[in-house]
């Protein structure tokens, strides 16, 4: 069958042109489209496959962007990107100014709500529904959540508030029984009854909410599909439609192992086949250093739990979770409640790894400070992803951590700089601390080729709480850095022509600071730099400051880090070099200083 | 009746002795104690009151502390103090050195997980079950939580998780339709649809959560209660308790007139009637400046909206939610949808102040970050109760929030130092901003007594947005302060032998700078004093640090501020004191710094 639809769609203002039959043919287009373009690119790919009739049908019915439609987390928003007016530029899709992997206000006026972090749909799309109504515009306004984002609180916060409105709000529940890695929770076995027509409908839960509930319908049935959107454009108020989709539908490997298809990397569009790459040579990823570790210290623990919020594979709590089921909990998307349960159990004397990612963790931030931090509790704070994402971009950049945890009292903060340190430090934190830890590392592959090999025969070494690490000896300038970013520091200095002047500290411990050791550098270095895969307002640089002022030092301080504007997607690479925390960014920053000396 | 019963029991194994017979008459002693003390001591008493024979009943019939007790929020949990080894210390509740507001781990065995906000009693609680579990121990786990904060989506995601486990927890729902003010939302209406018998119990909502649902219950009714407590314990996995309960039960204006009797101050314990303090010589409450003004800007700007979570009388929303009911919203508890939902209206051009307290605004950091400042939409965040709040203490002071904010790209940061300030930066907001902000007040009253007379006279002036202001001349100290510690600052000036020594500059913005003054500071003074009403780590003083810094200025700055550790109750005075921001203490401060000039 020739491609001949798609081809003439830049807008939906093309697509309503279509006759309800040729529909199905422009879904085989757009599914092959994305089949073919993420095959090579990468990116996300079976949430977009599983609702290519959705998006063919709310562009077909409403009149978007008149009519206001939001996609909750936005990994599903291929195909609506590439029905409005980014086909041609689909293929810089994620790449350093190419089109972002999320719907994006400043990138499409189709974009009507930033997304990337789950579950903010229905109070963005109810926002909405409101202005209208005061503003006395007849629009829709929809909000299309899966079921993974719809169990998590601040989804329940929205409905709550909506079912007392009489806003035009229509709420579809994408249902496929599956976030990146399957659903799980009360609010997912209810929805799998329903489906199964278990519950009888009149009583049905989202109506105790006091919306107008219809479905379950196959969300791949397209003509089903529009017949009841039409339908629902004409019932006032809040409504929900329940509709149930295959992620990766179209793709037989991808409906068949969904998880590794979320985001599968390179493949053959044709057979469906990932490319393997030889894993053997490379440094394991920081992740699996945590899964396996975990696993390892829970050996001769049985006081060690694992929390993960929904990220069973991404953060390799899976580990733990094949290994010590009892142990390993996959709460779903509710970091609020990973960590209230984290400082529940913390109290009864358990040694609890929760592991959320770095920009996860902001949905959890008063839980850490109200029910961690001042009650003093040890939870074990594993913050993966933390620095630059790459990639994903501005919504995911773990690069807030440092500053919001720095303000909490009672927090130990710790940034290792290779896998070593990662091991050892959730060691040292399961023998037990006084305090709670918020360990940070980035996704990735970490540095040491031969650790792969050291894995199953853990030497673990103590750290010392707040101590800092002489890496090399200078005579003029002293570089503190915490963390990987340590790496570039090491290689910028090793290329300079005359290395010998500078000296380099790692500071794993953003907090408490190693003191003793900056009276140290303080009165030995005029000049200090830091470096940080953070923010720098706020962040270890400005804890250095804050020591320096309290203890009367008037050194010259540089910092650097990410600056005080949000960085848009790339790869980590282009993104360090823009930041100027990349080794040439460094280098140069070095050289320049010590001309000055 | 004489009271007999109360003055012998010290803990619950002396309340255990009673029989069941002589419970209504503790009941009844329990009540009048604590009218007697909160008549004359002050604090929350309506939620207390409410629960009188729920408290003893859960005494009664599980074996506490060894069976754990999770009160949500805590206000409720004043019976709980007196019956847990506190009642000979009851009168000290508040105040510095005395026992604390809320349940709080360090101060008793019985309580057994620290709170303050809202809904995080399902989570901690089921954290215990699962570590008692996981432990072979046989322990009971209730949670107790009210209608107003089972809405909020942290309790939502506890819930999820714990029906699919069969960990031994209640959770008891103490239904009073009220949480501070009102319960809102559709939860709401259906819990008084279940309360009115239109709801089948077969298909319960909290049924389709998988808990074992009973109710509802008359919650003052103690053998009821007891013989279903008793039926409970033996029900294995998680279970629900429905029980119907009025807030301020036992004194009959207190029943009549719950808002105002939640915490009403001094009373006559005997009639009940509140003590009237003249407040016409008083300035107003930064609270009502916040409400009127937003009424009067409302009134020649139809775009101006209003939301609250749940704060509608704390915060004075109320006045808007009267005048422009339709522009005004009670969200409930939930300051994630709060934030989210304003950055939907602002999308559609809504002007929407969105006040929450500084303290709750924790719960919706990632909000503030990914929907509101990464898409750089105006929102107006109005932090209530920044900086020391007194009383309630350690859970509830505003003093991360200049931190927390300052790292966010975008996001402009406020804080008036008078009434006057915080009038005209609404009415600047209000004429719309390129970005969001967050201004910040403290709970209380202002410093103006003739403003109160103005305020129905408005005459509003725009502020630059980034100007610092001189408010003193001076020689040889620069002092910059932020938001109305700028009064301590010119109370400690005026007090000193030689004034003229030292200038004051108000930052009212902390973010962004004015650099243009800071330069001129830097340049003319050697000395710089920075005093803030939070957090000195990542705060104002920080951001003054990280200007000198990037510019190459070697000034002496020191830091004044909330140290880096909790900050326990007492009056704000009291706290000041202890935290050297207090007009002393700065005076000893400027005056040590100008003898070492």
């Amino acid at each position: 069958m020739s491609k001949k639809l798609l081809e003439h769609i830049t807008s939906p203002t093309d697509l309503r042109k279509l006759s309800l039959l040729e529909l199905p043919q422009l879904a085989k287009e757009l599914r092959d489209f994305i089949i073919d373009i993420v095959s090579v690119k990468e990116g996300h790919l079976g949430a977009s496959l599983g609702v290519i009739e959705l998006t063919i049908a709310l562009h077909y019915v409403f009149d978007t962007p008149n009519d206001l439609l939001v996609w909750d987390v936005g990994h599903q928003a291929y195909g609506h990107k590439i029905l409005t007016e980014r086909r041609t530029k689909f293929d810089t899709n994620r790449q350093l100014g190419g089109i972002s992997g999320f719907p994006k206000r400043s990138e499409s006026v189709y974009d009507t709500f930033g997304v990337g972090h789950s579950s903010t749909s229905i109070s963005a799309a109810l926002g909405m529904a409101i202005a209208s109504q005061l503003k006395g515009e007849k629009k829709h306004h929809i909000a299309v959540i899966g079921d993974a984002s719809i169990a998590s609180g601040m989804a329940f916060e929205g409905l709550n508030h909506a079912g007392v409105t009489d806003a035009n709000l229509l709420v579809i529940l994408n249902d496929n029984a599956i976030g990146i890695d399957p659903s799980v929770g009360a609010l997912k076995h209810y929805l799998t009854s329903v489906k199964e027509g278990k519950n009888p409908k009149q009583n049905n839960m989202i109506k105790s909410l006091n919306f107008d509930y219809s479905g379950p319908i196959d969300g791949h049935d397209l003509p089903l599909l529009i017949q009841e959107l039409e339908r629902l454009k004409k019932v006032n108020g809040p409504k929900f439609l329940h509709i149930i989709t295959t992620k990766g539908k179209g793709l037989q490997q991808a409906e068949e192992d969904q998880v590794k298809y979320h985001a599968p990397g390179k493949f053959d569009a044709a057979t469906g086949e990932i490319q393997k790459k030889s894993e053997e040579d490379l440094p394991l990823k920081f992740q699996d250093v945590f899964g396996l570790t975990l696993v390892e210290l829970a050996k001769n623990n049985p006081k060690i739990i694992g929390i993960t919020p929904a990220m069973p594979s991404g953060s390799s709590m899976k580990f733990m979770m094949e290994t010590f089921p009892e142990r390993a909990f996959d709460v779903g998307i509710a970091e609020q409640h990973a960590v209230t349960l984290a400082a529940g159990m913390a109290t009864q004397g358990m040694v609890v790894f929760c592991n959320i990612y770095s920009t996860f963790m902001q949905r959890a931030y008063d839980q850490i400070i109200h029910d961690v931090a001042l009650q003093n509790l040890p939870v074990i704070f594993c913050l993966d992803r933390a620095g630059l994402v790459g990639e994903d971009g501005a919504t995911h950049h773990g690069v807030f951590d440092l500053a919001y945890m720095r303000c909490i009292p009672n927090m130990i903060i710790y940034a290792p700089k290779d896998e070593v340190e990662l091991q050892n430090i959730m060691f040292t934190a399961s023998l037990g601390l006084k305090h709670p830890i918020a360990i940070r590392y980035p996704r990735g592959r970490g540095f040491l080729k031969d650790f792969r090999f050291q894995i199953s025969d853990f030497k673990f070494e103590k750290i010392e709480i707040g101590k800092a690490k002489k890496l090399k000896k200078g005579k003029k300038i002293a570089v503190l850095s915490t963390g990987t970013i340590a790496h570039n520091v090491t290689t910028a200095l090793a290329e300079l022509d005359n290395p010998n002047e500078i000296a380099h500290y790692h500071f794993g411990f953003v907090k408490p600071l190693d003191e003793k050791k900056l009276h140290k550098i303080c009165d030995k270095f005029l000049t200090v730099i830091t470096v940080e895969d953070g923010v720098t307002t706020g962040g270890f640089g400005s804890a250095i400051l804050e020591f320096a002022a309290k203890n009367d030092y008037v050194n010259e301080v540089f910092l650097c880090g990410i600056p005080d504007y949000f960085i848009e997607h790339g790869t980590i690479d282009e993104l360090q070099q823009f930041c100027n925390i990349d080794v040439d960014g460094l280098k140069s920053l070095f050289s320049s200083l010590l001309e000055e000396e």
